[in-house]
Formats: C-alpha cells, structure tokens, sequence
C-alpha cells in the first residue's frame, strides 16, 4: 500500500491551503493505480501538520510513503526543515518506508512549464 | 518589445536564489520569439528586487512586460504583495504595459506536473 504526502508550506490564508488540499485530489485522480491514496500535509500554519500527514498515510495501512516537497526553491525549507521533521517521525514507523522526493522546483520539466505558462497567459 | 519577469520570494540561502536565475536563462530558450528578454527578480531577501527587476526591462526597451509569480499559492504574498509594488511602480513607465499573470500554482497542468513528478521519482 503506497502514499503520497504532498507537503506545502502552509499560509495564513485558508483559501491558499485549500488550493494545495484540492490539488492533491486532482493529483490522485492523475495518477492511476500508482499510488493507494494522496494526501495533503503543511509545514507550519495549516492542518495537518507533517506528522500528521504521515500518520494519516500509515493508518491507512501505507508500507511506502512518498513525501513530494511542494516548494520551488531550495531553502531552508526544503534542505533542513522538511527532513528534520521527517527523520522526527522516522523511528515512530519501523514497518513504513518513507521517502522524500526532490521539490518540485528542482523538475527538468520545471522551466517548459513555465515557458508554457507565460506562452498561454492572455493579456 | 516584449518581457518575461518570474518573481519569486527570495532567499537567505543563495544557492535558491541563483536556482531561480538559472530557470529564468532555461525559460528563455524555451520561449522561442515570443519574448525578447527573460529576467528574474525577488519580491525580498534577494537582488534585484521587483522594482529593478521592472526597471532593467523597461531599460532594456521593453513595452510589455509580464511578470509571471514563481510561487505555487495564492497567499499574502501573491494577492498583496506582488499586486502593491507592481502598481506603485506603474507611474514610473506609462509607456510600458505591465501586466500579472496568474500564479504558477494555479495552472490547470500543475495536478498532472505533480502526478509526473512523484511517478518519476525512483527510490
């Protein structure tokens, strides 16, 4: 039983926790039988925090979980916060292999998307 | 003449931020002819900042400039920040159309960018 953990950083604003929340379901619909359930985590101001989130996948009954960073840039966020917070949680999980993905900013695919992004915007 | 601007947050670590001017160079030559410049600039913590950021295009003989907001939520940062120091600086260029594109996050291609992403990833 596999999951993915899409972790964003989290605002103030519910509305833009709710954007990362509603993507997550849009991703599951996308990702066929490769994944057993996707879940939505923050890293500070929002529900559910990260370990929560890794909680939730594994009473789920996930084996494997897929920690997706949903940040674009390297910072501290990414390099220190999100794995400290992981390893955390580690110990608490001795049947769960847990991983962490690169952050979705660092994606070969990253600059044609925003080209298209830019290309597609209609003044 | 014609613009591309990608605004992110900025960073304490450098190497983020430079992360950000590398995609800026792999976006133009993405873009074809459809943009004659592609710079990057940091809403705080990093040089240039929005208001130089606008000025080396408009510099540069931009009349349009679209600033497309490298952040994947729309939080303070997107709905406020961005919008209030893009419109004090409009004053300053009344012959350059200055336009916001939506944020990054909030393309209809970002559920399958994340399903990619998380499919690609080996452990």
């Amino acid at each position: 039983m596999k999951a993915l953990l899409i972790i964003s950083h989290g605002s103030r604003k519910e509305t833009s926790n709710q954007e990362v929340r509603d993507l997550s379901l849009k991703v599951a619909s996308q990702l066929g039988e490769s994944f057993d359930v996707v879940e939505a985590a923050f890293l500070e101001l929002a529900d559910p925090l990260i370990p929560e989130g890794i909680r939730r996948c594994a009473d789920l009954g996930a084996k494997e979980v897929l920690i997706v960073p949903y940040f674009l840039a390297a910072g501290r966020h990414v390099i220190e916060d999100i794995p400290g917070i992981v390893d955390a949680e580690r110990p608490l999980y001795s049947d769960v292999r847990i991983s962490i993905a690169p952050h979705l900013g660092s994606s070969d695919a990253m600059a044609a998307f925003v080209a298209d992004s830019a290309l597609s915007f209609k003044a």
